[in-house]
């Protein structure tokens, strides 16, 4: 296979974990190129470009897509910006890894699925929790029957960057403007997960949004990421979720709870997971990301709690991890590297990417857009999980 | 004040909780005397009295109602008694703590609650979670405006009594002979905890019920307890929850997840809550019964989780444990025994317990209600809180 | 058999966990009574003789060992006590269960072992610790052979009541009225602790003393308990231990680590056990107290940390617990009970008291003799263990 | 500065480790080249270059050292050969980063630290726990002075890599050939850790090694790894210590605990760290990798655990994680990554590597050997610190 050439685009915080991971793996894909960075910002672009060795940088995204000597590209850029880069990414024939969530809508995110489906490249949405392994191993004990058949489970996304009432205004707490709050922002992840563990969600039965800081005060300048800034005395009304929960019915007939939080005070960013089936509970959080816990059903025996932490046969850790010994810690960014590998492999192997595809994205989409018309409408709303 | 009678009716598991607990604080209250057990096993009923001391025993609680040298009871009896004997109790003068559920719905709670309004005597709901020294402390520091306004709940109360397919088909698991399967039976306390934390419930905005096992082989003979037993070939169905979970809304604009579950693997008997309000996470679970861990914002630092543990400014730890150093544990029978504590000290002082009313079980009967109900219909239920 | 007296001498916080368990259980000996509370300050001891309902109170412990009524005794005393006192009442034919230490060194231990072989009444040193239901499994699991032989144990006891610098002077500083610090006051359960596990000591390899707070203001006024006075301007030398540590050496061949402090931030009260056999790995804290954690080696398989919480099915737990449900929590008066009713129980049946004996007493003053000697000569100090 | 060769000597697992950090960071030195791999097995060396870049293989170390393209070296041998091959590249005039334990004794160790000394080239010892953020932090709160003076520390290091007793013998459990088994193999990193956090070691105190497995069979082929193979009826004596556990009197007079394992069952891969201060206790496990516990003494306050979790401030973190979130997991490869990253920092900027030099490996040896001896004589031995 000829030199492939990689490109990130999006040189924020996320570009980076892409660009880090490609640094890893690139070379076993035949000698793949670290070729370009993108961003508006060229700043930002050459220091992206330099920290993780990519050769060049360029401020039009339009221009990456174009380049010949790209044929692999990651898409970091606001959300806004998702579908509109990734499909022409597809048009284009590069094989493309899109940040989630893939679209700010199911409607919007259906065309690129659509696209996805008939193109000849490889495509996937960053669903990169799928690759912790102690979830993927949880997974596969699911497929293994191991738990039995699926009863309840519960996915916890909690964040508290927007917990500071002090923080300015901006776009992200306006629904015009950015959609659903930590549903649309941090859900995504918190959805997904329900899919991977459990299938396909029927119904949301019910959500509930809770805006717990209701107005904030503008800034005096202009406002980028998320930390402070002087403040003006107006304040302007926050009308999207700061948390969201929903309650849903699977496909499967199990139930599920979700929530979301931008303002849960000490969580940093933790995802927590419980699981139940006929014949087992499976436990895990990114509190304690080496290990997850889970009890099976004995006959005639009490069901207690065992710990299982990362071992060389943990999924992805006796491949990957360079020192895989028992209970060996496995970092974010190793775990977003395990993500980028399989997405690499894929490209090498001529295969689809079936473990966090664009169709998941997809899926995602239509759960979260339930959830917010429930919330909205205050009643159950069905979701069309076989269109 | 002249020596008052107590009596026990129903001398079953829990009922061993209230006679151990009499045990304890009876002679605080004048010399109250351990005057009675009473249950249709007579064997039992003497059991229960020798193991904890009370003079004597009966079969017919009717009796013990009548008698003038008892002037204070629990009831804990099967569900279905609770009203019967509670109103009977109230309108004899007794004072009187009910076992949860106060009722199988709030229709049936409803006179009981009108009944202990008007009564001179001191009445109670036993919802002894309330007297954990670290749930107790988190409320405290709720009503102290620590955690700031009340964001998000959730309570989780999970069992797994019922995890094990070949346990026999019995009364409980039909809908027409126990109405709720986990919902009455363990929702019971994790929705007073909803209250005891945030306040009263407005609305049920969804809720699921599932059924894991959905038929169980009859047994061969009669079943009591929730043992093994020889089955038959037969299986009947189940028809009542074996999961049951509810999304509310509180009448303070607050949100809350609610779950009960019979077969949770591996649970044992969990209760587990956490909490968030504007300034301060809070997290509990009785499989760490001695501290509990909270988050509380402070502008421009890190919110960390502390883990708080008993001490004896704790509630109830310094004035009622006999040993109260820091990070004491105190049992579940200790915490059991607080609340009697409070049931007779407030008999001793002539007003109300407050803490665990009879109102309170009303209130918690009017949710489990409407929980069933939103499960049903699938579609939100609201809470006449405020009836 | 005739009713018995009971009565609690010193009537000291840790006289209260006595009263408070004879409470529990004096009545299913054959109807014993709540005879008498002693102490030095009256008012003391009618306080305690009031909350947990014995009949009388004296400040003479002579006359309570010459009272024909009592025949069953807890000596609750200042460490300094406790052997004249025991010894009196075993020479009086007395059942007693001795605080710990049961003296302040071997030496002086010696008599009232000798005195209690002898004796035809029931005797015991106060190991409440040993009936932790977690701790008792697993002492129960090493007889079993489950963990293989014994290879490797560490117990700390850790405390905070001396960290902070600006608490008085007093006698507990001085090593020729206290004697040593820290491994005295807390270093007895440690001790105790290491041979209920892996049996007797044979030596001391090494031991370290450090004061960490080498002096301390002296107080304005008298100093009782461990609170804050007013302090003058002169400091006073402390000169036992503030923590203290030791390496050792048991009959089997094992290795054991020993650490008593008084000084350590944070700890509360905390005891945490962890032991190694060839077959596997044991832990136990305090802070947890409703479970251990046990690693079982399996052939080819991996050795994975499970939870074992407290069940009906654990030493003491479906037999004294009130609720023994899975997962139930027991708190140190519990615990504590636990041991007051093993005590009555022996007297009952009219047999030694074997666990938590005066001879284990002895052992562990010897223990603690050889611990403090190490720390002074700098050399490994064999002990008689056999003697 | 002109590009500089990069070559990881000796492709085992740790050689992995080098390289994949290697890989990460060598871009960041003005375009350093990852130059070689060396193995005496070429099917070995070639795995790993390919596996992380690497262009060429070899297997003779001596021309590794010879060749002059080659600047910057890791020493990734088994423990015997380590002093050589750092000597000779020392004399070379490379860049050098010795794996642990740079030596067999501290005899061994001295002259390898006498040619550090005066070499112009930029060397270390390989304690790479040294860059876990929270022990780095725990560390720079120690020197800041947050936990007061040094009072106590407990460091454990245990696997359970020979719990088996059915793993053939080998070399390893020879004292002959191996010398120490889990105080050199494990112990290494233990003993640095302890003067990492409380500085040197005076005295070693007394230390216990126990050989808890006495004999092996012999296997019926070579052995090499952990494996299990076929077992002959033979046995062999095992010599040298499966645990060995030292106590430590420091230069500052604050105590020490080591302890180091090859037969903890369940363990996995655990370092786990307690350290008291006279204002602060700490708490670190690698089970819990994302944080450690502190609680810091205020006057008049309870002090109680606080968990703090990874955060964009930690060390390395912000400057080193590709996403530094709060709460991020920063894996074994990572922290790994980072001492490559100073180490290579180190050499851009021409200074010296101090944290983690060789003399940290001289001195470690030093305290190892102290313990050795301490076992075998039966006393304290001193440790010449200062030489």
């Amino acid at each position: 296979m000829a030199q492939q050439g990689i490109a990130v685009i999006g040189a924020g915080m996320i570009g980076g974990a892409h660009a880090a991971a490609y640094r890893q793996f690139a070379h076993r894909l035949g000698g793949a190129v670290l070729h370009s960075v993108c961003d508006m910002n060229p700043a930002q672009a050459r220091d992206l470009a330099e920290k993780y060795g990519f050769q060049r940088v360029t401020d039009d995204w339009r221009q990456v897509i174009a380049d010949p000597e790209i044929h692999i590209l990651s898409v970091c850029l606001p959300n806004f910006l998702h579908t509109e880069v990734t499909l022409a990414a597809l048009a284009a024939g590069k094989h493309v890894l899109c940040e989630k969530p893939l679209a700010l809508s199911a409607d919007q995110a259906r065309p690129v699925r659509d696209a996805a489906d008939k193109a000849a490249c490889v495509s996937g949405t960053v669903f990169n929790y799928r690759r912790i392994p102690a979830l993927a191993e949880i997974r596969s004990r699911m497929d293994a029957g191991d738990l039995g058949r699926p009863v309840q489970i519960s996915v916890l996304f909690q964040c508290d960057y927007a917990a500071d009432p002090m923080l300015p205004h901006s776009w992200r707490y306006e629904f015009d403007r950015a959609g659903p709050g930590a549903l649309l922002d941090l859900g995504t992840h918190a959805v997904d997960m329900l899919r991977f563990m459990f299938g396909d969600v029927a119904e949301v039965v019910g959500a509930v949004s809770t805006i717990s800081i209701p107005a904030r005060h503008l800034p005096m300048g202009a406002v980028t990421g998320h930390g402070h800034v002087a403040l003006s005395d107006q304040t302007a009304v926050v009308d999207n979720d700061d948390v969201m929960s929903g309650l849903v019915r699977f496909a499967n007939g199990a139930q599920g709870f979700v929530s979301a939080s931008r303002v849960a005070v000490g969580a940093g960013n933790r995802l927590a997971v419980e699981l139940h089936g006929t014949k087992g509970t499976a436990r895990f959080s990114t509190e304690t990301p080496s290990f997850y816990e889970l009890a099976l059903f004995a006959p005639g025996q009490p069901s207690n709690f065992t710990r299982y932490p990362n071992r060389p046969s943990s999924p992805a850790v006796g491949a990957l991890a360079p020192v895989p010994h028992d209970l060996v810690s496995v970092g974010y960014a190793e775990v977003f590297g395990y993500m980028i590998h399989d997405f690499l492999a894929a490209i090498a192997a001529g295969r689809a990417l079936e473990n966090g595809s664009i169709e998941d994205g997809y899926r995602a989409a239509q759960v979260l857009d339930a959830i917010q018309r429930a919330s909205v409408v205050n009643a159950p709303v069905p979701v069309a999980w076989q269109d």
